[in-house]
């Protein structure tokens, strides 16, 4: 474990757990849901708005900020929280998603992935190694090691190949990390104790998953992710990957599923034994109008709001809930004004973390097998006014 | 005097007066800045926070809450405050200017304002009774009376024909608010005890400006506005007008100046014995990357601030100089996140409003002058990396 990080369950219930992990910047309950702040600001709300709901960890993107303004600019401003004016615990991912995802002409090769700046097309290589250095210098307290996503569908062949690189990559990414750790690098870390995880991948095929666990476990990490998941494969297909892969983790470590989820997707990756997850659908989605509530989401830009005096959820305790109505939320998203997109990200944002605080009382009393059950039979999936 | 309305003015410095408006949804400290929540929200902040800075009044634009929603729904919902989520006081334009700069092939008549919607291109009539009507649905605390904007520059001829029209439309203006307030309408007024301000115009040319003083007075009114300024005369010429026009005005009434201005604007005019304010300046510019500071505006988007680890304002202890550097606020600007107009807006509004309780403590002290020389001597107009 790095030096100021640590992680311990505090409560069971069935496979859920309850825990706190430390970080240099304070500890996190979870299971924990983190806003997502892709180029260091989560888009609608700042960072005093987060603190107020709730939010404890936030997420950074490795590539965005490496490419603007880059991980050396934000190191001289005393590293992603002083910059970015948030205090608490943060985490960047490794870049990697956004490098295959975004990346002009991306050119993956053992080394690492060379690809064009979507900003300016100029060439750049993302290494293991390099990933290592800058997450060092934007100083999350959590930093991912660079993987190699596995596209979905793929075949196990690809799939397995895909796994092997993945695996010396996290090798030579830790060794990285902890030679950053000991000061036998020139690169000065801006949050000393910064923990590092590991990602399993796999695609949706349980051997190949299996003995990725193996291989990442074998290097050792403070913590480990689930990547590679809810990149288009069925959610059912998505629960049953998480359902093996998570037991096969160390108990003692926090378990993270990257990128998930809707909010029953939160409920069912905690019954298996998950910690921690990011995802970009309740800032994107209020940005479109698509506010989530506990009978399921709804499309605010619909016609049948236009005269709603009610808040958006009645169930909800959220600012916006309190102060404004879906008549008032459906005119400002019409109208084309920002504040529509700064209140239905402050309620989803709201709902999301909401959710998370019931689910971690629920384990605490022992009861989340009633609390699923009954936030399932409830939520909706599709929009209430389809 | 409508009921629920009243001002009293409690402290004059020279010609400069510190006093208190009362108005049905609460008392107003004044001299006072009034954000422009056009279409019911003030663009890049919300109520919660423009209370929190020391708001105490917000206006709303007739002509955009007309079209869109619409004042019957606004007063469905029960009136703008609560439609709009503000509970402390607000002022509607009467729209006239809108209709003026924003409406499509407007043409006038002794009856109105003829114009076609920037949304849709339905027609529309706007008449001194409409103008009422609209705004004692929408239920702001002070209403406006139709005015017709006179261009700058205009000659003598046009500007008399000008004033003696808006003289007209004031009568009509006023007859309907009296009768709207008499029950004597098939109008509900979203706000009983709305008050009415009357608009002197008249151009630059001062026996026009006392004619039109004349005229708005003998109709009498809870509140008088210096309109017509602020549409492109010199600042010099708007000084001279101001100063020659506001003690023209009833003392125990508040005189409201239109649509101004720059920091120095505001001090120079309470100097002339102004009470209100409203501009866009601070919102609006803020969207584009320009920040008030006390040494002058500056422009957030400019290369020297892109390692500039300081404040935007040392002097200013709003939330956003307290956590955020110049480095931050350029990068967030350049990389076109919608957090940086939030930022701005708050930054600028807050040093607006700053600015204005500086000033009334000043008054209280009695040492206006010194704090308008002293601000004057330190606040350039020009951007300070011009």
């Amino acid at each position: 474990m790095a030096a100021g990080f640590g992680f311990c369950v505090t409560h069971r219930d069935g496979l859920a757990r309850r825990g706190v992990i430390d970080t240099p910047h304070g500890p996190v309950d979870t299971p924990v849901f983190m806003p997502v702040g892709t180029r260091a600001t989560v888009k609608g709300v700042l960072p005093r708005d987060l603190a107020e709901m709730g939010a404890r960890i936030v997420l950074g993107n490795t590539y965005h900020l490496y490419l603007r303004p880059g991980d050396a600019l934000v190191a001289r401003h005393g590293g992603l929280h002083r910059f970015m004016g948030w205090d608490g615990p943060t985490l960047t991912d490794s870049g990697g998603y956004q490098v295959f995802s975004l990346g002009d002409r991306c050119r993956l090769s053992e080394a690492g992935a060379e690809f064009r700046s979507h900003l300016d097309g100029s060439t750049h290589l993302l290494t293991p190694e390099s990933a290592a250095d800058i997450q060092a210098r934007l100083g999350a307290d959590v930093a991912m090691v660079l993987d190699e996503c596995t596209a979905f569908p793929a075949t196990p062949d690809v799939a397995a190949r895909s796994l092997e690189r993945t695996a010396r990559w996290a090798a030579r990414a830790r060794a990285r990390h902890l030679a950053i750790a000991a000061g036998e690098t020139d690169v000065v870390p801006s949050t000393p104790g910064q923990a590092q995880f590991g990602i399993v991948q796999g695609g949706v095929h349980d051997d190949l998953r299996r003995a990725s666990a193996e291989a990442t476990i074998a290097v050792g990490f403070e913590g480990y992710a689930i990547g590679g998941l809810s990149v288009g494969e069925p959610v059912d297909v998505m629960y049953d990957v998480v359902e093996h892969t998570a037991p096969r983790l160390p108990a003692d470590r926090p378990r993270y599923l990257m990128g998930t989820g809707m909010p029953d997707d939160l409920v069912e990756s905690v019954a298996r034994g998950i910690d921690l997850f990011d995802c970009v659908l309740p800032t994107r989605n209020a940005r479109n109008g698509q506010l989530f509530t506990r009978r399921g989401p709804l499309s605010i830009k619909n016609a049948r709001y236009a005269e709603d005096p009610r808040p958006v959820d009645p169930d909800c305790g959220c600012p916006v809930c309190r102060r404004h109505s879906r008549a008032y939320l459906r005119y400002l998203f019409v109208a084309g004004e920002m504040n529509a997109a700064a209140l239905n990200t402050l309620h989803n944002l709201h709902f999301y973390l909401d959710t998370m605080r019931r689910i971690r009382k629920a384990i605490e009393f022992g009861t989340f097998g009633t609390f699923k059950r009954e936030f399932l039979e409830t939520y909706s999936r599709r929009n209430l006014n389809d």
